[in-house]
């Protein structure tokens, strides 16, 4: 069973919006075993909707459509799918309701517009939208379907999740046959400190002994290279895990974690196993550090807090980081980024810190310490320790390169 | 002249890797007066980007791609290029000694899959990547180009920025007609404290009487409704900008900026102009602010420092909240959170201070202070004030938030 999704808004063809559903609901969709085929974006644009639902119904079954389903006249979806699918609106009297119900505390919203988003499309099959104005629908063409989702992305996902993941799954139980139900698994390791290129040779005989339609790709990122090996209908369970379990073996030297979980996920885990709490310090990184940590509901219970010092009289008076050090060392030094890290984790009582220092640039660099260099150091109950690195030349690059660097280390300190 | 992109990448289909790259390119493209037609992402299979090489040229002369350019045996792109332009590979010395400049400090990678990325398509023109190891390559079909360019953010923004971007436009300068060189325009206004219908019927009469070819976008995120005015060819610089005005004019009231900047950018313009300074103290946004603050260059001048107080007893030790003031009123109240600011930036010594304390969630809501609640405090010159905002039950969407009303309300008070 294959789907395809069609991202609906000039916002995605200018810019200003970046699409984050589409990679959502390709995760939801593979997890129960539906393959997306494409996802194509389109303008609001009638001919250009209507192009893009022949084609993509002339290759699936499934066809998931987001965006344009606003009150505003630029938001045309609702309309298009109409004359695509001979139907016309009427009023729907539960989706009124709804909408009063979801409005009752800001009555000024119940104007003459938010009443157009009540008018539904006659043939569809129209499902609650729980958090949002604009009804889900869902449209017929013969065996295959289509469903219009909203673009904004809490409410594209409670939708899924609630509403039209549930109904194709219970629409596939009912019309496919075994055959088609084969799973599709993807199985993710990461490792760090080896080149792709040389990750890719060490794997050469594995690669050329897997069986067809397993496949293996390469995803490098901020230093860790992602390893996904996925089975398209190829493999049983057992029979992926044998060969996962081969591939870690290989690449065992290298090894970050066998799951494709975020780095601070895994940090996280392994804090609350030991019961142990940490905190930040952070220049460079400047605040991301400590929102990839608190990032997931649970962190409360290992995450404390943290001490954003960008300017050098925050890393003084708060982290007791002298001048004299800062004149004689640099502020990107080890013995800086090691103050710092003992510091924080006396002064918010922890178990574990990180710190970091670097240039991120564009500005600041010198021949010596050029743009990139970081500095990051680890207090852990068995001492600190502090390792330099040079992270590339791009601002963004340098402080999410940092972040990985810290968790990865972090990762080998615990375990 | 009109162009799309093709990103090519089984990791995108199964939801590995958010596509970030098309809405950059898409950017990019709009401010050089190209159109993007449509964004179309394809697994790395052979006859699927070959159908998809094929519909792309059949309704635009630019064909962008992205992914499939690395060393191993899932990168399939430049091999299917040459098949598709019927040619094949040929060694190009010049990118074979960049290769060798780019890993002259790590030998281990000059291996022989490195060696593959200086195997070219012979009718291809090569482009050279500065800071990557796979070339750009432009395709020529008749008048129309194709080209091809990695999936790494930062290589693919620098191919473009320097290779790419100056190839296109400089072919139009040659090829393309007056006519075709009407400039495409966007000006997008920011406003607050309005629904998006309710806005919609305030700019009813002025949509009535726009002008064929001027259109009006609606983009709600997080509080704020981007509101975007594009004209694609059909009004002068000028004439666009009075219609831009009578915009402004009638958004007025819930005006928050005239520009599409990010918020945290128009902060940094602010502060910079009055040679003042900014400090964050944050709970439930846990260090999202502090990063917003510095994420762009040039924040040092402006951006001190932050305390993410995430557990209480970082509230106490380091900020002094009394954990009697947290047994009376709760951690999430007016009066934690204006002590939060008004010690935030008595302690880093800062003109201005923003504090934020809330219910992320899942967990922690309760009746009278359910998920979603936020205090947020800003200490001024002029004084602290605080405000309190109810903002979903969705984690992320609640700290997205909670930042947008932090940044609005600051913007707001430096005025």
């Amino acid at each position: 069973m294959r789907a395809e999704i069609i991202t609906i808004g000039d916002e995605l063809l200018i810019g200003q919006v970046v699409d984050t559903n589409s990679a959502w609901m390709a995760q939801r969709l593979n997890e129960h075993g539906i393959e997306l085929y494409q996802i194509t974006s389109v303008h609001d644009d009638r001919e250009h909707i209507i192009k893009a639902l022949d084609e993509a119904f002339g290759r699936v079954d499934i066809v998931l459509t987001t965006g344009g389903l606003g009150p505003t006249k630029d938001d045309i979806t609702k309309h298009v799918l109409c004359d695509y699918f001979g139907t016309h609106l009427i009023e729907d009297q539960r989706v009124r309701a709804h909408i009063y119900d979801l409005y009752k505390a800001r009555p000024d919203v119940l104007n003459r517009l938010t009443a157009t988003q009540w008018l539904v499309p006659e043939s569809a099959e129209i499902l609650p939208n729980r958090v949002g104005s604009a009804p889900l629908m869902i449209f017929h063409k013969g065996d295959r379907i289509l469903a219009s989702m909203p673009g904004v992305p809490y409410e594209m996902e409670i939708a899924m999740e609630e509403q039209i993941l549930p109904y194709i799954i219970d629409k596939r139980q009912k019309t496919v046959s075994l055959k088609d139900k084969r799973p599709i698994i993807h199985k993710t390791l990461q490792v760090t400190g080896i080149a792709e290129s040389s990750l890719a040779i060490l794997l050469e005989d594995f690669e050329n002994t897997m069986p067809e339609g397993l496949h293996l790709a390469y995803l490098p990122k901020d230093g860790v290279i992602r390893l996904r090996l996925s089975s398209y209908g190829a493999l049983t369970e057992d029979e992926m895990q044998t060969y996962f379990d081969r591939l870690k073996d290989l690449t065992n030297t290298y090894l970050v974690a066998d799951t494709d979980e975020p780095l601070e996920v895994i940090v996280g885990r392994l804090l609350k196993a030991k019961g142990a709490t940490i905190a930040t310090a952070e220049s460079c990184t400047g605040g991301k550090l400590a929102s990839l940590l608190n990032k997931h509901p649970g962190s409360s219970a290992f995450y404390f807090g943290s001490v954003i010092c960008y300017d050098n009289s925050v890393k003084e008076q708060v982290l007791g980081v002298s001048s004299e050090m800062i004149k004689a060392h640099g502020v990107v030094s080890e013995e800086v980024v090691r103050v710092m890290a003992e510091s924080v984790h006396e002064l918010l009582g922890t178990d574990f810190s990180i710190a970091t220092s670097g240039i991120a640039g564009p500005s600041g660099g010198s021949d010596a310490k050029p743009v990139g260099t970081v500095w990051i150091a680890w207090a852990t109950p068995q001492g600190t320790s502090a390792e330099c690195f040079h992270l590339g030349k791009l601002r963004e690059q340098i402080t999410d390169r940092a972040c990985v660097k810290a968790l990865v280390g972090l990762i080998k300190r615990i375990k």
